[in-house]
């Protein structure tokens, strides 16, 4: 044998603290000792893939990628794998034109079923609050962690009845629904989903809120108050400074914008392959310095608010969801799937619990807010 | 005449609302008609020496100011002024080692008794904060609005009795005083300044504090925590991410490092010519974007909070005391330095009230707090 895969793979995992086939639940139990090789050589792709294929299993899978984080494993099999995902990054735009709708497709269309059993009431998609905030007591349940954090927004954007909200990314409209029944505002909601669009309209009665099938860059109208939430994701660096110029063109002179995003530590290009592959393709996850510095000339920060770990609950209580929900589910989706959407729920929720990946709450002025904006907490 | 400096002085005023030997509070009253061409050629240093050598006045200053800063008028002066500022800038690193101790003669040697009269009865050189934080009321004085943010700091950084803090940049002693006395913990402050770590050590009784003269590139132990306050805008573009590699290196696993520091709205390698020249040579606003590339690799960013207008009430406030000492401070200074002072501490007053700049409070990690950072308002 030239390289001795299995080796390797023990040594790395040794010093993540996972024994092959051990028996913390931490360990891996490895049912195709091909999966060294795999891995070694196909990086994060292939070591998911090995898991969608039923190859292994871990009985406590979100400690196991805490461990595998924490260090580092995850950068150390990838250093081959990723270089055409970084030449491809430099190269092509894989946010712009045609392609914008593809994860709507992709992710936001599998069925609008799944979605229903695993979030909230209100299907919100976005990571929840589930500490106290002002007056509000700590969250018990899924559905209060995520009204709490509708009602943060609305008061960290000071929505006054007759108020006029866009939301760049509006999901099944969670976000413009609160807003407009508890605030009496006015709200347009833009996705590149068309079940989302549809199932939104559809189930809109009364309230005044519009859904579209629309790209952010084609907005073209002002509005008190603008939020996005878990769209910026998908946005991509090369466009970011775009995106702020065309928040800034359709926001009021006294408005705010208030935006909802994954965090990255580090300032990068491109995302995890596997996430790319199977999850949210074409998605990025900004840095903070890249943010600020696409707001510059554009933008006051004024307030810039970290509630990381808060996503580590939001996922376990997805992740539980999706499981109670599972046997109803299973006609439609395959085991595969199941073993896809498990890892993706498992090693997002492992970034957040390692405190890798952060969440923000950024609040934006054109002007600065006279007098100074109030930060609530 | 070749060039009318008057006519195109008058329309760039006009053009911020301001006119010359007009009757508004904030209009300019010229005094020396050779005030224009010796501003248009010589940029806001030149501005700035005309100002100390009586040529203009105007009776609100600092609206004068903001007017001025709102129209951007600054930037459109300094065109060829700024050039051998940002040459230099790229060549040199004007913070670096025998250059380091200059800011600490030139600006915080001039006096103890300046800054005694100026000042809160703790002599705290730093945006004060007057609004109310968790169950602190508003501030009604200056001493009020300085002993709240020295309480929010402590808090911000959960002080426990027994913990051992560093103070980079410590001034007068002002926050590891307050530390020491209220919170039970052991302070070591560095100063850059002779005069501060004499008057430190000579008035700091019992209290577990020690001052020392030093550079932050000379501490070389670790502590449970790390604060500065107000320091930052001396450390220069080109040592950000050497800054925050020794802080790294003394602050414990699990310590938190409170920076607070004035920022700038865009990212920039120079500061104001007249500033560095009388006020604070070498010194330099940190945007946003270079703060968080700077910590990359090395710090989560827990919280970053922005309370820029206060730096508008608190330099307002040092105004007024200032002039209110005037009468027992000009035996030791002449007419142009009162006229230098007021002119810094007015032409700053308006980079706030106009909130082009703004004050941060950003606090760090090693590892991200374990089930998140509980940010406090």
């Amino acid at each position: 044998m030239l390289f001795d895969f299995k080796k390797k793979a023990a040594s790395l995992l040794e010093s993540a603290g996972i024994s092959i086939n051990g028996s913390e639940p931490w360990d891996i139990q490895v049912h195709n000792e091909e999966l060294y090789e795999r891995t070694l050589r196909g990086g994060t792709v292939a070591f998911g893939e090995s898991y969608m294929d039923g190859w292994w299993d871990a009985e406590d899978l979100e400690r196991f990628f805490e461990k595998v984080l924490t260090a580092n494993l995850d950068a150390k099999i990838q250093t081959l794998g990723l270089l055409p995902y970084y030449l491809k990054s430099l190269i092509t735009n894989p946010q712009k034109g045609s392609r914008t709708y593809a994860v709507g497709e992709t992710h936001y269309d599998i069925g609008n079923d799944l979605y229903r059993r695993m979030l909230d009431r209100r299907m919100t998609y976005t990571c929840a609050y589930w500490e106290p905030f002002q007056e509000l007591p700590a969250a018990k349940t899924l559905d209060e962690a995520q009204e709490h954090k509708l009602e943060m927004i609305c008061r960290k954007i000071g929505l006054k009845k007759g108020d006029r909200v866009l939301d760049i990314g509006c999901g099944w409209g969670s976000f413009i629904r609160y807003a407009a029944e508890k605030h009496g505002v006015e709200c347009v909601g833009i996705s590149v989903s068309k079940e989302q669009v549809r199932h939104g309209n559809e189930t809109r009665g009364d309230l005044p809120i519009e859904f579209r099938y629309q790209d952010y860059r084609e907005v073209n109208e002002t509005f008190d108050h603008i939020v996005s939430l878990g769209m910026f994701e998908h946005v991509g660096v090369k466009n970011y400074k775009h995106y702020m110029e065309v928040v800034h063109q359709c926001l009021k002179e006294d408005g705010l914008f208030l935006l909802q995003t994954i965090g990255s530590p580090v300032s990068r290009r491109s995302t995890d392959p596997w996430i790319d592959k199977y999850i949210f393709p074409n998605s990025m996850l900004p840095s903070m310095a890249q943010i600020a510095k696409a707001a510059e000339k554009l933008f006051v920060i004024e307030d810039w608010h970290n509630f990381g770990y808060q996503y580590y609950l939001t996922l376990m209580a997805w992740y539980e969801n999706f499981l109670r929900a599972w046997p109803e589910l299973k006609g439609h989706y395959d085991e595969r799937f199941y073993r896809m959407w498990v890892f993706y729920l498992l090693s997002s929720a492992a970034t957040f619990s390692t405190r890798i990946n952060q969440v923000w709450q950024i609040v934006f002025s054109k002007e600065g807010v006279k007098g100074g904006y109030k930060s609530l907490r």
